[in-house]
């Protein structure tokens, strides 16, 4: 036979074309990782529930919303979860009795306590929870190391890893979930490559977040009002932590266009990230508690669209849990088996 | 305790960052291609070793090597290759005499033939192929149907995939290995958000390959001596298949920047990829048989290099034969679980 009288009637084409945005919801995220924590959990044999406290000294009502969200999780998780209502001051005295309960596994603390002044009294809280309790990262060592892409406590055992602080994981572990880590790189450069900007330069979320994506090879554009800065670890991601420069003369209209990812966590109802200025195909995620994508124009626009990570950011916080309870010393009474699932707890990253 | 001591000497930083560029080898790839090829060869139960006609009418090295490689590849792997030299003017009585032989199942012929007049005298035998023994994919109904984006020969049965051109698809199945189509992403869709740059617009390689890559989402910078084109399924990817637009203001240089992927096909030593202009973190593959990159300098810049494809377009060329016996009508003493599995012939493509 030959070609010239076709198998197929020409232009018969596929009807429509495949959806052209993925939206993937924080809980089928959150799902895989807290089956994850429940394997782990299990694998440790703790001889009794995992206990997190939780200190509520604000009126912040998205604090409240979160706090009952978490406590909820926890509980269907088997998890028992104090949330403690203390008046401002009284929350030095309580986590210090919290820091020395040995049926407390992790604390938790809701910032901002001091608005006006967070940068001292609220930092003189997150070193006040003892490291060992420290289940948002936010102790020295724990931001020291994260800072310094130094991953372990242990070294040069490397058994103890160093607590992230929960939001910021949250968003890498969906960065994973979404391929956007390559996994055929090396571990600790499977960003390379990758451009992302991140709207929020908070020090709990923004600033943090970008340092982790940075250290993991990408070129991150850090963007909130005081300007743009730049996090990379250098020409061919040669040094061994990422290094910060200010962009004086770059603003968001400038880097959106460059982004592969673009990650929003402006705490304001009126900002939007511009859709006309994002990059056909870019992945857009938000995890503030406002919406900083028009969800209609993004879905026309974007590749993948993740609007929100809080269930993601609760399996954090337990995944925390479990990873401080496997650091914790080794107890009389605990099995060898224990011992080791404790040792390779969550070692894939 | 207070993280006031903390439990890691601070400066602890891992000593040596991972290596940035990760080298795959043609062979990876076709290993695993080969041992796919297998598992379905012996599914689909042919009572025979399967067959492929190679015809060589031109005196070109490269042509004669890369027939020595297909024939060694190919009885390897049991199937029976027959490298058939004949000159110019016999080819056409040869290739009917092929396309009326039961005992051959593909055929394979060497091009160009005539150089000085390719487009008409090389494109008349390719036609002069049967469609059904069309290994390469280059008779006009496949083409066809790479081009509209179209997959199956039997539409709406959509049991017999068309045939796609070896190297182009041979690229596709490295960036399907190197995890550039996110499998989050819709089938179809997986390229949505990359952006590409193809150097060479041959016939035969680059075009099929721009417009296979822009039909999967991708936006394709093609460049070749004459200028750049642009291949895209439009804004949102919402057209059904690639559209092509001239690009007369843009130069290599203008578009290398901007591309996630570079490969490049172009057949000269001369040539090489100025490394300076590539992205941080760009992959970077090489179709041509010279070197279109230099490998030191590209292993300091980019993700992923992949310095030859030679050996994935091979096991292409068998999946594409085996794709042929499987789309052929089935015959007496094919027992079911065998047409049921030449209809589900490498359904992941």
């Amino acid at each position: 036979m030959s070609s010239s009288t076709p198998a197929v009637p020409h232009g018969a084409a596929p009807t429509e074309p495949p959806k052209t945005c993925k939206v993937i919801l924080a809980d089928t995220i959150a799902k895989k990782m807290l089956s994850e924590v429940q394997t782990t959990l299990s694998a440790i044999q703790l001889p009794r529930r995992p206990t997190l406290s939780a200190f509520l000294a604000n009126s912040d009502p998205h604090a409240y919303q979160y706090a009952e969200w978490s406590k909820k999780t926890c509980e269907e998780q088997g998890f028992s979860f104090n949330l403690i209502k203390v008046d401002k001051e009284s929350l030095e005295e309580a986590i210090i009795a919290a820091n020395n309960d040995p049926s407390v596994d992790g604390i938790l603390v809701y910032y901002p306590i001091w608005p006006a002044n967070q940068s001292h009294q609220d930092r003189y809280i997150q070193e006040t929870v003892s490291l060992a309790k420290d289940v948002e990262g936010l102790c020295h060592t724990h931001l020291f190391n994260m800072y310094h892409n130094i991953r372990f406590l242990d070294p040069p055992t490397n058994l103890k890893k160093s607590i992230l602080p929960c939001t910021p994981l949250a968003i890498v572990k969906a960065l994973e979930h979404l391929q956007i880590y390559n996994p055929i790189l090396a571990y600790g450069n499977r960003l390379y490559g990758k451009t992302i900007t991140v709207i929020n330069r908070s020090e709990v979320n923004g600033r943090p977040l970008a340092a982790l994506l940075a250290n993991d090879g990408a070129t991150v554009y850090s963007v909130d009002i005081t300007g743009v800065q730049l996090f990379t670890r250098g020409s061919g991601i040669k040094a061994l932590r990422h290094q910060v420069v200010d962009k004086p003369d770059l603003t968001l209209e400038d880097v959106l266009p460059l982004s592969d990812v673009v990650i929003g966590g402006v705490p304001t109802e009126k900002f939007k990230v511009p859709t006309e200025l994002l990059r056909e195909g870019a992945v857009c995620i938000n995890f503030s508690s406002f919406r900083n994508f028009d969800g209609a124009a993004v879905k026309e626009k974007a590749s993948i669209y993740v609007p929100s990570i809080g269930k993601v950011t609760i399996a954090v916080l337990l995944r925390n849990l479990v990873r401080l309870i496997s650091n914790s010393p080794r107890q009389e009474g605990t099995s060898d088996d224990a011992q080791k699932a404790r040792e390779g707890a969550f070692t894939d990253d």
